[in-house]
């Protein structure tokens, strides 16, 4: 399905295609998975898939709470009808405990429970390797206007109560995630891109056993059964039998 | 007369001395002076007389156009008797032209005008390297409060304000600078430490020359020469008579 449409841009993970109406795109998401700036790389074959239907479950719950986001319908394993944005280059990043780079950068104590949750961006860069911003940098460098920023921080917010709440349920903990947004043509900021095992940290609420992209980081063997069971945890038979995928 | 006194604190360039009264401290301008996160070293007689009466004369122009700030008197050529402070371990940098380590980090112009001038805040801790803050992290480390950093911010801007005026009719160009606050015994935010070569970028206005520490970071041979000149442009007769030193 994808031969008669233009390719529109060819991401790390997602390649972004011209669909039927000027004003949305078709995300297919591929197999492909890297870390470390881009060093690390390998090709899980049905992690695509998997990522497209977490990725279209969370969309939907964030939806039906009230969040404008980019997401129309998964037209099939794999491929989603997302309306068209104008990216913004940031990486909205939440985190809800303290893991990862924000150890190695700051002397938080290993898995410090962060309430309120710390909002940090990064400017999505691969020059510059993606340094956090703040605001004053951020708005500098036109990246976006102090009320962009602050919009996009209230719907950050709103994502991690409406995510947490949800992931727990499934037994899931949401530990931090990623999020980029975009302006619609009216102007408006909606949330773009995705949610999955690749832009999140999920631990199993029971054990803490780590359930993402950082069993890749990590080199563990089985990281596509982790991903596997995620999609599990998330997307009901329900939702298979409403996509009629 | 430092005989006496206890020694509270050694810093890179500094001393801090117990005063008579329990409120106050002494501070000893010394000639070390150090880049590159302390990798560089070197010592410069006269560096530390120079820096004490450039950075209370500012100060004093600082105190008399309304920004509490920790000064109180140059007791004598190189000592600054000053309040003391409960210091916040930031690093408040003001900069009004884009040079130095913005433009390694981020797609900046060289030279770039900033207006409004960005702020930037680095967490004073050498064992992370000063790393780059923002309010959600400051406020998470427990390093200041919203009320705190909203009021760091107000006070920085007028600081600038106030300096970029006074300097420029010295003939220097205010390119860049940092600052550091404390509380008082009452709570009160209030300016401390220094403002001299070793913490600003001074550009001479027409020439553009470097009339500040980067001499140093770049190997030149007249540094001292340098700060003489700076201190000449700042210091009038008159202050040295009112001083008595
Ligand atoms: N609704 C949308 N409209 C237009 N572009 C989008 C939309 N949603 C996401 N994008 C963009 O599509 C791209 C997805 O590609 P992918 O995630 O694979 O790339 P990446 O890994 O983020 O790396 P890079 O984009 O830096 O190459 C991203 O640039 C993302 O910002
Ligand atoms: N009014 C004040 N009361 C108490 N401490 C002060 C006051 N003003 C400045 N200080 C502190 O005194 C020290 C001055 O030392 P100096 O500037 O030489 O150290 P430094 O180079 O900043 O490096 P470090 O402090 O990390 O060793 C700083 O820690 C500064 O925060
Ligand atoms: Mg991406
Ligand atoms: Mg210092």
């Amino acid at each position: 399905m994808n031969d008669s449409k233009k390719l529109m841009y060819a991401g790390k993970a997602k390649d972004i295609y011209e669909a039927e109406d000027d004003d949305k795109v078709i995300v297919i998401f591929r197999d492909d998975i890297t870390a470390g700036d881009g060093e690390k790389k390998a090709n899980f074959q049905g992690k695509g898939n998997c990522n497209s239907l977490i990725s279209s479950k969370l969309f939907e719950v964030l939806e039906e709470n009230g969040i404008p986001t980019h997401y129309l319908d998964l037209i099939e394993t794999g491929s989603v009808l997302s309306k068209k944005l104008q990216m913004i280059p940031l990486e909205v990043i939440a985190r809800n405990i303290a893991t990862g780079s924000l150890l190695k950068r700051f002397p938080f104590e290993k898995n410090q429970k962060l309430d309120p949750p710390i909002i940090q961006m990064d400017y999505k860069n691969d020059e510059y390797h993606d340094p956090m911003l703040n605001d004053e940098i951020t708005i500098a460098l036109g990246i976006a206007t102090q009320e962009d920023l602050d919009e996009i921080r209230k719907i950050t917010l709103k994502i991690n109560n409406i995510l947490s709440e949800f992931l727990k349920e499934k037994g899931i903990l949401l530990v931090d995630f990623k999020l980029e947004f975009g302006k619609d043509s009216e102007g408006n900021i909606i949330l773009g891109d995705e949610i999955s095992p690749d832009t999140c940290r999920y631990w199993d609420i029971k054990t803490l056993e780590t359930l993402d992209k950082d069993s890749f980081r990590q080199g563990q063997e089985n990281v596509m059964d982790i991903y596997e069971q995620v999609c599990a945890m998330i997307v009901d038979e329900k939702d298979i039998e409403r996509w009629e995928i």
